[in-house]
């Protein structure tokens, strides 16, 4: 894994990342203004048909703009879905096989996900599928997408019992990072994709979780080099991990921190209600809360914590309305809980998380519940 | 890849085959009264929890001799799926995955296929989107999926618009073929499966060509040592391909012999009508006939193709209901036309197929036109 930085002409600082792995090695670009810009999107198309997997509030915004970036003779449909977490289904994703199969594409088509986190997912779980595979390039629009799903290859959709729990592994051509694209993005979603960034420094890197602490102000005021910096950091500390562990057997877990509590918040409060980001950051403050208790953490450390998610304007209680009981039962099917056995990322210190098997039920009873609620 | 003879104790001949693919390489096992002995089944499995993947016409056969093969220790569930081609749906495949879900299962659970090669499909891409991949055993039971699903990990359903439109490449843990299995086969499911096994010596082995002209008789009659021997080498033949490619980008295609005029015929009578076998019998005599048009197998070759399809009692001409129309039509969708050429695959002679998109479209058309309809 090695990033790099190169000089270009579009925008004073293009940030460009390579994950490698191996024969599905890919470019992560990083700047502004790359949306339109041919040169970004043409080199990894796979053949002429190009399918655009977009949403009812990114297509308005961004749609012709990416359409500017491909060729004249490409052979161009686009498959505009609703917005939002609960549209993240098998069904949607059969809407872009059926278009694909209406349009007649074949096995050298390219499928481009322009929106967020659930597009980038639903579009890359269709090309995983789509006549065993076809080529896919992801154009992240959020912030939590950019840092998040850019790297990694987990596609998918949620079910009903969970969320997440249909999918694959699938690795895009390229990924595009137009930084402009944050300028419409609520400054809600951006405090969710915050909390991601946020959670590369904790897991991995003291260093960053600082640097973050000191420049916080200007990624909430979208200042484009702090932004830049921060997404080519969590990406490179996510492919790092990646490289290491592609299909999730050791290391990977680690990136799962805050999330056993956050899926288990997001499936309560039915999904697309509390963003996931928001709920990662409460699950990150669970998270450490606990790490405390086993006495990992001292007070200063989480007062740090504390206070970072609150600069990131990011809520830092659990829902009223969810008891001791709820958490349990939904993470009881957490992925990360093999043969029964309840698994929680945890923090040795700011920096440094683990993965622990052996948290005492009582302990992490009492956690649930006295956490404050909100 | 390597074949090795094993002595064994279950059966006076077990045979089994390495299919070779690295990290993801496998056994395929081949012989009498595997299914009940949990030799067999119990060293693959990747932990306690096990789905067993079956249909309405094969449980009440086989299931609970698939059970004794397990140990007492198993958490052991069931899907019991309709019988036949059309039931090879995402709706099939959702009601899979509802079932893993509603049973609690992880991603250390294993799904078993007990059925032919729809079961097959649909358990292996089960298997291979749920929590996104999870361990996966064939035992194939009818002669087409234990020759030709065994190897390849292809899996998937079909689409209204096209068969195996949604799918994903996913490898078992492991093959199991009992071939007492066989003894319960319809007839017209038997002949369907030496289909694909003629196919195997049309394609890369003219001695086993032979070999099948002097045997065709003893494999209809189910003896067993015949059976095996040609199991073992249409997965070795097959197995050998695959190791080559994986993923279908250049030798692999000559597997689809036949199966573009095949898998026109299928779809335009609608999926189950035709058995995949008895299309692609047919689809092979059309790409011979077009072989001998463009002077590559002479007439007695000719002769030779058509005769060994009678001797195991396939169909010799096409749906009477089909114009030549109605194959164009089908075929400009198939996956092997890249970039809208026509591919197809023929014999340079017998036992030598290869890909060939120079097809003139009026010799074609010719051939549509004239191909006996029956």
């Amino acid at each position: 894994m090695q990033g790099l930085i190169m000089p270009h002409t579009t925008s004073d600082t293009l940030l460009t990342l390579n994950v490698e792995l191996g024969e599905r090695s890919y470019p992560i670009h990083i700047g502004a203004g790359l949306l339109g810009d041919p040169r970004w999107l043409e080199p990894y198309l796979a053949g002429r048909q190009v399918m655009i997997v977009t949403n009812e509030t990114v297509a308005p915004r961004y749609l012709e703009r990416l359409r500017q970036g491909l060729s004249g003779d490409r052979e161009i449909r686009e498959v505009v879905l609703p917005d939002g977490e609960h549209t993240k289904t098998l069904d949607s994703v059969s809407r872009i096989w059926d278009a694909l199969l209406d349009a007649g594409f074949n096995r050298r088509c390219t499928l481009v996900a322009l929106g967020g986190g659930v597009i980038g997912d639903m579009a890359g779980f269709a090309a995983a599928c789509y006549q065993r595979g076809v080529a896919f390039i992801q154009v992240p629009t959020t912030l939590l997408s950019q840092v998040d799903s850019s790297v990694g290859g987990k596609t998918g959709v949620n079910h009903p019992r969970g969320k997440n729990m249909i999918g694959a592994f699938w690795q895009p051509r390229a990924v595009l990072i137009d930084t402009d694209t944050l300028k419409t993005l609520p400054e809600r979603e951006l405090s969710a994709g915050l909390a991601e960034v946020i959670k590369y420094g904790l897991i991995r890197d003291a260093e960053f979780l600082t640097w973050l602490e000191a420049h916080m102000r200007e990624l909430r005021d979208l200042d484009a080099s702090a932004l830049s910096e921060a997404i080519h950091r969590s990406c490179a500390l996510k492919a790092a991990v990646v490289a290491e562990d592609e299909t999730e057997q050791g290391v990977r877990a680690l990136l799962n921190l805050g999330h056993t509590f956050g899926h288990a918040i997001e499936a309560h409060q039915g999904y697309g209600a509390w963003l996931h980001g928001e709920a990662v950051g409460v699950g990150m403050l669970m998270a450490a809360e606990l790490s405390h208790r086993l006495g990992w953490l001292g007070k200063d450390d989480m007062a740090r914590v504390s206070a970072i998610l609150e600069a990131a304007g990011l809520p830092r209680t659990a829902p009223q309305s969810m008891a001791t009981a709820d958490f349990l039962d939904r993470m009881r099917l957490d992925k990360k809980n093999l043969d029964s056995k309840l698994r929680l990322i945890l923090l040795r210190s700011l920096g440094d998380a683990c993965v622990h098997d052996a948290t005492p039920q009582a302990e992490l009873d009492d956690l649930l519940e006295t956490f404050p609620r909100g």
